[in-house]
């Protein structure tokens, strides 16, 4: 054995590009917060499904089959029998699979709720990583809205149950029908032809993405001819006509407005962590003039020359009379045009969750925390394996951007957890240290004794530091002797744990004896404390 | 877009071979498993580790550098810069590349718990997956058996924790020093000389192995010459003299005599879930007498003339004395020189638990259930990496196995956990139905309404049968004119689900009709009920 480690040069201890590992609070917070979010869907009547990392290619699908390697995106390799597999790269391809697979013993509507890692093989960059979670919650065959409507209610419960404070985020709703009638009013979309002006469509999505950003004027200047930016550089406009550019601008402006009362509203309830009583006042007294409705009718009118617009419009309605009447109003859930992201993907009601705070960025300026979630309605999820068009509709949250805005919002309390230390300080003594954080673990205190080289009690120390003891408990021969143990307060000490001798240790004043019978219940006083 | 869908075939909606999926109750009750083991890992200080399912073939080792393609027993593929990439196959392998690439920021000793799957590119199997579950706890980095005894007293708080009655299952240690030392005085293992008789041993750990099933005679006759079985197939024995033989069974009739002992203890305790007065009663009614101390003193004869025994007896001497001042005694852990698992792998004490209560298993017949769990320390943990020895310990449990000893004893209420259904009796009042659901979500009761079509309300029922709906609230035109609910109790109903009319339904004794306001309360007191 010796011979062979010589000859084969040292691997690398290294993650491979891309990839990461994850510690401690970091993997308890994700935890703590998935479990919450699982415990809503579950609530919800949503059950868990747990599918493989690893699918074929084929039922992943969206890869080419003449390519030699098809890993355009995912990470793929072939087996001995000719095989492609593949690391899955989202969680509603496999649900699709799933759902082709056992539609049989499955119940119709099927509501399944899935976490866990997926895989993008792409370029890494600072902060894109090629493993990362999806937290997903689909229905599958409702083709109600109500269905919708369910999922923008959880959505809302959900952020609240992970400890987001109602008034510090709102769920958008929108209706991709919606946008397709005003593209039909405006000249650009033609249900007959529907290729036809796809470029341009393309366009005016995009330009009215920007509309934070550009202000009315840039978007109608990229509905038009086109626009040139600051520097001097020049984008190419949809070159709409001037009605076109109209038709569109209204739907554009009639989100600004709606976007303004938002603000509005948002400002006279910031902070205010609402009771249900005063939630049900600021109901009423808002009852009449709701945005929802305001938004419905402005909309109403934009699309009435378009059967599908119409549709959309209509659907809205129903979700936003589904949702007042479970008590989700416009403080939580509301209709806004605005939201345009997905609406290439999707084939109905869009939403998309949004915290309204401000966080301190990595500039040191104060930013808005922006979208957490999306998702919507999509209806040919099992099309590709059966041939049948099913409708379903879903939510996706991003994980990382959640936990994000609980960490930076002091919602996780990750950082408290480290374990009490009772040192060593008389090897011979073992079993009665190992008692001593056996009783506080049988007290649910999180405990360990030091099993380094005890020889040294600064390194102890600096142990109990590195794993951020609250608290560590000392006793040697004259302590022994006399029954007694040191607590030793290390939130107040430590400033002095890097250097302090024993000595030093025991005149601090964040030190307290107490009769070795007393450990627990002083221990439990101290955290307590803490 | 139709015209590629009709090229391209269809693909099939199926796993690769070899992976399955997971649904709902089962899915939950792993997470709540799980979820327990983290939280006793937690309270003894032990800290979450996810690593990506990715790492570099370099640093899982074990492949040869030489073959075309990596890939044995793993899944590998090779990145577009000619690196080999690998799912992990344990979570052993990721650890010691943390510990190297990470071992100046991490704490020493370093305990760590990590969950989650792992892949192994073999022939599937009835019951074999290529991928399953983990959970491993291993404290790096400390040389002392502080650190061994303080995993076995975990696992035995583990299994409690997870709902393994005190009783029900044994920790059993042993040490490879000690089975190396009966080798040393047997004659088969020469200090000076370790790759001896390497094949005799092998022999020999194999026999012992196998003394259940054999009994005594059996493992002698297989420690010399040879054994014929029943069906006269001849295995060729060790070769070993009458004197090594002697030693040798000497260790084995030591281990039987031990386990006999622990039976009837087993048995005089069987059925009892002690309390912690009747445990420390049992403790000192037993005290001077522990198969301990008796194991040890065996033990301790046995090997008198090695060295490396003595050192083994010794440190499971220091073990069992740590964990009966923690109050561990015989009736969950003890010293057992017939644990055998593992012990070419592991350099010094092992431990493996095993529930001792019996099963019924799939051909009706009674069955031990076996062992969940099975660990020990091994030193060489990082040396690939870094050159440096370090030790480590550790456990890991056999996840899928655990859960199932659960399921078997109906320890998992996974079965009980459908949502309570709100049937749609008239489409227009969907708004209505969704507002009883949200009370009863309030309330903390799982519920849904019924999505799919509503038109038949047979189509319901079976729904609700499907999602083990304890309960189905029905209000038609008639309950809502009279302001009341129907709450059918599905479980009493659950015979005449497949068939009934609405009518028959409504006549059923197992239905109960409560005014609108009193649907939480009455659905709460029905839940408690049933």
């Amino acid at each position: 054995m010796a011979k062979k480690d010589k000859k084969a040069p040292r691997p690398k201890a290294e993650t491979p590009k891309g990839f990461r590992d994850y510690f401690g609070a970091e993997v308890r917070a994700r935890q703590d917060m998935l479990a919450r979010i699982a415990e809503v869907y579950h609530r919800y009547g949503f059950d868990p499904l747990e599918s493989a990392a690893v699918e074929t290619v084929e039922a992943l699908g969206k890869f080419l089959p003449d390519v030699d390697r098809p890993n355009e995106g995912v990470f793929a390799w072939q087996e001995d029998d000719a095989a492609w597999l593949a690391l899955r790269y989202d969680l509603t391809a496999p649900l699709a699979r799933v759902y082709a697979q056992h539609r049989n013993d499955l119940p119709t509507p099927y509501r399944r709720y899935a976490m866990g890692p997926v895989w993008r093989n792409e370029k890494p960059g600072p902060g894109r990583f090629r493993q990362f979670y999806q937290c997903d919650a689909d229905t599958v065959g409702a083709p109600s809205v109500a269905a919708d409507a369910e999922i923008c209610a959880m959505l809302a419960d959900t952020l609240e149950a992970v400890g987001i404070g109602r008034g510090d985020y709102v769920v958008r709703v929108n209706n991709r029908k919606v946008l397709n009638g005003v593209l039909e009013v405006a000249g650009l979309l033609d249900p007959a032809d529907p290729d036809a002006h796809a470029a341009e469509r393309g366009i005016v999505l995009r330009a009215i993405d920007k509309l934070d950003r550009l202000g009315p004027d840039g978007v109608r200047a990229l509905l038009g001819a086109g626009r040139k930016d600051a520097s001097g550089d020049f984008t190419k406009g949809a070159g709409l006509s001037d009605r076109e550019i109209d038709v569109v601008m209204l739907f554009v402006q009639s989100s600004e407005i709606i976007a303004s009362k938002l603000g509005q509203y948002a400002e006279a309830w910031a902070g205010h962590d609402l009771v249900q009583d005063a939630h049900a006042d600021a109901l009423e007294t808002h009852s009449g003039h709701f945005w929802n409705t305001e938004a419905l009718d402005h909309l109403a009118v934009i699309v009435s020359g378009s059967p599908v617009g119409q549709e959309g419009v209509e659907e809205l309605r129903v979700i936003a009379t589904l949702l007042e009447a479970q008590g989700y109003g416009p403080d939580r859930i509301v209709i806004d045009p605005s939201v345009v992201r997905g609406l290439g993907y999707y084939t109905g009601p869009v939403f998309e969750a949004e915290l309204t705070f401000q966080i301190t960025g990595d500039d040191s300026q104060p930013r808005q925390f922006g979208s957490v979630a999306g998702g919507g309605r999509y209806d040919d999820l099992v099309k590709r394996f059966t041939g049948q068009a099913v409708p379903a509709t879903g939510v996706s949250i991003g994980v990382d951007r959640l936990l994000a805005a609980l960490t930076a919002t002091g919602k996780t309390d990750a950082q408290a957890s480290g374990p009490v230390v009772v040192t060593v300080m008389d090897r011979a003594r073992m079993a009665d240290y190992q008692k001593m954080a056996t009783e506080l673990r049988s007290a649910g205190i999180r405990a360990e004794v030091y099993l380094g080289n005890p020889k040294n009690f600064g390194n102890q120390m600096k142990y109990a530091d590195k794993r951020a003891a609250p608290l560590a408990i000392i006793q040697g021969e004259d302590e022994a002797a006399r029954d007694v143990v040191q607590i030793k307060d290390l939130a107040l000490g430590a400033q002095i744990a890097q250097s302090a001798s024993l000595e030093e240790w025991k005149a601090n004043p964040a030190q307290t004896e107490v009769p070795r019978a007393d450990l627990v219940a002083a221990v439990r006083r101290m955290l307590g404390d803490a």
